[in-house]
């Protein structure tokens, strides 16, 4: 059963697997005890430190072992702004990053300091200059992704880091996507990843610090992990993890290209497959194994559900998959569509004859959920109705519904003619302009209404 | 081998070892994930769950899992006293509590709130009357172990919990120590625990917080359990985590008995094998499986070392096993002798004849370790010297060694004479005095000197 969701956990690779077995038998004991037992389990962590620092490309003093990439995300921004608190307490973020970081953020925020989130493009990507616009005097810290976990796109953490250098600002730079794959371009100044995204187990993140950078941890504190992460070590798993990423780098250069080349065929095969389709993120400076795709007047709870069903397991940043109801904060950042978002990130051996079964079922099973969604076929009547103006009214509905509805009665109007769609849904802010790209129809803007929002679309085709 | 540091950690047991091979095979996926593998792993996180919160003896949506012990009381102390914030910023703990309490204290001191720290008797238990004193109008939150760590003795966790019931505080229990024996005892309103001391894996511990407990969660949150510890759920282990303590609990009524009398042995016949011991902790109202113990011109760590290599693994609270060289503040607070002191605690399982065997062993090797420090043997001679009152400079020298000089020189001052220690050392305010305690000699007093501290004897005998 193909299972496409390596960019949230990876099964645990078979070199973890087995170092995890042997270190539960040698690496229980607190390592910092001074008996037999106790020295084993500290032989352990500093061989995994070695190994993970290496990996990372850092000093093994550098380097920590914390509970979580979350943790390690939380922990490590609070360290860095904390550090330093006298230059200022403004942060800089990418609008994509991790939720993590955006939670570090709105905590930051929450206690008097300021954030400003730099735009990305439609493909998902900042731009060195306007993230260098954003950095201040009293900027504490900059933190970019590798890059995307929704969508793929690399970012360009080398110039940014070149930008950040030069105003002396600190870097963060969450290599949690790419970290299985390379060490993080030069010019960070603290890094943070998760072992269950390359195979390890779960319970283990990374936090580095280069040396000479200003980090005062926050919380009360231990003598562990260099008083960076206090609490007895995860450490079957943190041996476990150290093991994994080994591993996954001595097969990463030609998994990298054997998944390009999969992820390639996907990007092209499904707009050829499916109508109405929107491959979203950079085409080149991306990941190798994830590729994301929107597919119009489709719920994309109902089309994980429908997947799953038929044997595939993937993720989605539609909004109705979310339990806040609103569409995921990357697709909202590009301005792409959000309806039937669907996320494929391919685990290392994934059989490329899984991505073929999977380019065989999905137009079928698009086309199933669309049906049963009453989405309509084909395009608007030619001829249009009298009303040069309608009103559409989908207070109360969810995506897709009002895409559906306003795509249903755009051929009640006549070229020219206008349909305002009426909707509290927050899609609906992504999913109107998105459809008018897509069906090549003139979105005229929105404004607040009575209740919801009113969405003004133009009849062009 | 013998391993007697259960109250560190314990090797994993077969019922977690099982749990945790067959988790990871079908939890390691996101549980939040609406595909196949999430919701498995949701299925073995709400069984965890259900069975954690039958073993602590609260509702499944009172528990969440965390990362370790430690965290689960630094992130319950910072929620519990956030949540009352409005209340006032006093926290009561008493001075034998877990080091993770003590630094949550002194982070809340740090920030400007104020603490108080509950003495304890020679025994190392909290008084409730005294407890019940600490508690003041704008108490947040009192905090108190169901057993000590380090000397086993069991706190008065009923009686403290009606009081501060009374005072309309609410009370944290660390029951890191005995939830693998029993449930805490009624009345708490938060509880901490932390797997790896009831043969769970590392990186699991939890906090429970009763329905209607006001709580904040502190820092960035994310969705995770309930808001209150974010990040990735460490599932295989919380699995193996919830399995070992149902398997433990099953078998804890009987192993309590037995292991009770195993300790009973030894803290009757190390007394009578070792000359000049102290065995600390309460005698009857204490843990199962723990005795702690001091020996008289001993280094803690040789003794460690030299016990070590006879096969047995055991802890220390003396100075000079610790990074600080310090004495334990449990030991301090307690102010009973610190120098050569062993914990042990013994898994469950433990044979009696590796305890046996521990009992012939220890004579010998104390005796050794004494003798290479040049520890004196026997009593003072009968007659002392001509000075009425020596000055014996110990500056610079490190536990045991002031002790070992001043029982060297007590002969050399008639009986009534005085002996002035100067020492810089932090273990000697505690063990000058217990060693009067026990050589019957009487302590005079202490009192600051040019450098370090001048402790002051008679000569009794």
């Amino acid at each position: 059963m193909p299972y496409f969701d390596a960019a949230s956990a990876a099964p645990l690779h078979p070199v973890a697997r087995q170092a995890l077995l042997a270190a539960l038998d040698e690496g229980w004991a607190d390592p910092a005890r001074l008996y037999r037992e106790g020295r084993r389990a500290r032989l352990l962590l500093d061989a995994a430190r070695e190994a993970a620092a290496e990996a990372v490309g850092c000093r093994t003093d550098e380097l920590v072992f914390t509970p979580s990439g979350t943790r390690a995300l939380h922990d490590g921004i609070a360290g860095a702004l904390a550090g330093r608190r006298r230059v200022g307490r403004h942060l800089v973020v990418s609008a994509v990053e991790h939720s993590a970081v955006l939670q570090s953020a709105a905590a930051l925020d929450a206690a008097g300091g300021s954030v400003t989130e730099v735009t990305v493009d439609r493909t998902g990507r900042v731009a060195p200059d306007t993230y260098a616009a954003a950095l201040r005097p009293d900027t504490a810290l900059a933190v970019l992704q590798s890059a995307n976990h929704e969508v793929g796109t690399a970012q360009p953490v080398a110039e940014v880091a070149r930008e950040c250098r030069a105003a002396g600002v600190p870097l963060l730079v969450d290599a949690a996507q790419t970290l299985a794959w390379e060490p993080a371009p030069e010019g960070w100044s603290l890094l943070a990843a998760s072992a269950h995204k390359w195979g390890g187990p779960s319970g283990v993140g990374l936090l580095a610090v280069r040396k000479g950078v200003r980090f005062a941890a926050q919380g009360p504190a231990d003598e562990r992990e260099s008083g960076r992460a206090p609490g007895f070590p995860n450490l079957p798993a943190i041996v476990a993890a150290a093991a994994s990423l080994r591993a996954v780098r001595a097969e990463a250069v030609a998994e990298e290209a054997r998944l390009r080349e999969l992820v390639a065929r996907v990007r092209a095969e499904v707009p050829r497959l499916v109508p109405d389709v929107e491959v979203v993120g950079d085409p080149v400076r991306r990941l190798p194994h994830l590729v994301t795709f929107s597919c119009l007047y489709v719920d994309g709870e109902v089309l994980l559900h429908a997947l799953d069903r038929a044997g595939f397991s993937v993720s989605s940043g539609s909004s109705c998959t979310s339990s806040t109801l609103e569409p995921s904060h990357v697709l909202r950042a590009m301005g792409v569509l959000s309806e039937g978002n669907v996320r494929v990130s391919l685990p290392m051996g994934t059989a490329a004859k899984d991505v073929e079964d999977f380019l065989a079922v999905l137009p079928e099973v698009v086309a199933s959920v669309r049906e049963r969604a009453g989405a309509p076929a084909g395009t608007p009547a030619a001829a249009g109705g009298e009303a040069r103006e309608l009103v559409l009214d989908s207070l109360g509905k969810r995506c897709p519904i009002p895409v559906i509805e306003l795509a249903k009665v755009i051929g009640d109007v006549p070229v020219g003619g206008l349909v305002t769609v009426l909707s509290d849904d927050e899609a609906a802010r992504l999913d109107i302009p998105a459809w008018c790209d897509m069906r090549g129809q003139e979105y005229v803007g929105e404004r607040p209404a009575e209740r919801g929002v009113a969405y003004t679309v133009r009849r062009r085709s």
